[in-house]
């Protein structure tokens, strides 16, 4: 039974998931560490943890499982650190957005009978701002947790006993957990999660120049302008290790989307046009 | 005081404001007609208005003032028609969402003191998807109504006070009324209204190509792909006037998009992403 838990990083995701276990009934200790005092005493005034740990790996050296919530390649930094110090009776799992290059390195310095388990993880929810004061117990209900395990892996009995308890914890919490393939994931985000960031991205920046010093034209776009310009909000913090470890799938997906914009300004007055809208109907009338 | 009002279209727009003026106290009549039958039945079961008129001429004929709520196209036909059968006695209005046509065509055919006057209107409201069903007495609250209401035309007396109480009845329902220039009203609406739709067309067209067949990921992408693409449901019939009347303001928001998305393409790896970001940043908190 998992009853000490680590949480390394007390940012908005990070912090539902404290909030989330305990309204889920988690009756263990969680420890909580994060790079900036504010994030940790906001997450232990919210319950999310009940202790602060002043460094990361004392934090996960005592916990069973250790969730690493922070950006990607703090979750690099970290695996590496770890793999020496953690054992085969404890789990790491994380929550970054891109996961070969987690996955890979989970591979290398994970995952044999002597040393700790890894599990890497991609809880599918999020709000465009982030940070502990965001944090939710909710956010993870009816969303889907993906996991990228590798089955070849030799994992010791006590980590793959910890692997399986840590997807039961994703259920309690109300999430959907579902097996994929690395790289196939890293595609698929590309194209259902960064696409639309990118886009947001691009046109409120667009518009930042082009209307920005008219803040009543704002209000004549209506709900539809605020819908597709609300992950503008999303910082480059967030962003920049996605940017950096998918760089390959984002550039395909952000070329597909400007080909797309290309036929549709080419057929304003043609056929082509009423086939585009046709096409985008499905899309939604088929969820 | 108006008191006869006739509504042509009885869609979405249409049927909201025979609703919206209701629930302000408007206590004059309401006569409307639709194209389509099942729309007219549907607007007279909710009460948007009290009797169904079987020919639009007459129903603006019996009229002070006659809204025309129905497509581009099919507005410049009825101000084609009106034109000889009204006086100077009555107003006609309308909500198309471009007005360089039908403002030269006001010009036109209204707006001497021998004949009907004409106000151009657009209220920046409604939803993706039409139909009088989705009628909304709310609609209006809080939404800008624009008017390319030209100063040099020598309206009738009567004509003149119409509009202004056509006005007053446009705040009632809750609207903010706001006068522009036909031409910077439809490049304007290309940046705000209509760039985010055609974006949101292709992403949606786009991604029905690419994972419209695995249904499972579009609850991958959770809030933010369902946000970014909602306005993928809005039908080819609403948008194809928009596209054939504005296409040359359409054609430069959509390149524009194109080039910023191929320079966020191009910046993945590079400082340029980040002032991309931070502009998009200030486009969202600068509101």
């Amino acid at each position: 039974m998992i009853d000490r838990i680590a949480i390394l990083g007390t940012g908005l995701l990070g912090t539902s998931v404290g909030l989330a276990l305990r309204a889920a009934g988690y009756a263990g200790s969680i420890t909580g560490w994060n790079r900036g005092k504010t994030g940790a005493d906001h997450a232990l005034a919210m319950r999310a943890i009940d202790t602060i740990a002043f460094d990361p790996i004392e934090a996960a050296r005592d916990a069973q499982v250790t969730l690493i919530a922070v950006p990607i390649y703090a979750t690099l930094d970290l695996m590496e650190q770890f793999t020496a110090v953690l054992g085969p009776h404890q789990l790491v799992t994380d929550v970054g957005s891109t996961k070969g290059q987690i996955t890979a390195a989970a591979a290398r310095l994970f995952n044999t009978p002597d040393r700790a388990a890894f599990l890497p993880g991609h809880p599918m929810a999020g709000k465009e701002r982030g940070g502990a004061a965001l944090g939710d117990a909710n956010l993870f209900r009816g969303a889907v947790w993906l996991f990228t395990d590798d089955t070849s892996w030799q994992r010791s009995q006590t980590g793959a006993a910890l692997a399986k308890e840590w997807r039961e914890l994703v259920v309690s919490v109300g999430s959907r957990a579902i097996d994929i393939d690395p790289e196939r994931h890293d595609e698929m985000v590309a194209w259902v999660s960064h696409l639309p960031q990118f886009t947001a991205t691009a046109l409120s920046a667009l518009l930042e120049e082009e209307v920005g010093d008219a803040p009543e034209l704002k209000d004549v776009g209506g709900r539809a302008l605020r819908e597709m310009t609300r992950l503008g909000a999303s910082p480059y913090s967030m962003w920049r290790d996605i940017a950096l470890t998918n760089t390959d799938a984002i550039e395909r997906v952000l070329l597909a989307l400007e080909q797309r914009l290309q036929y549709v300004r080419e057929n304003l007055r043609a056929p082509g046009l009423r086939e585009e809208f046709e096409k985008a109907n499905r899309f939604r009338t088929g969820s």
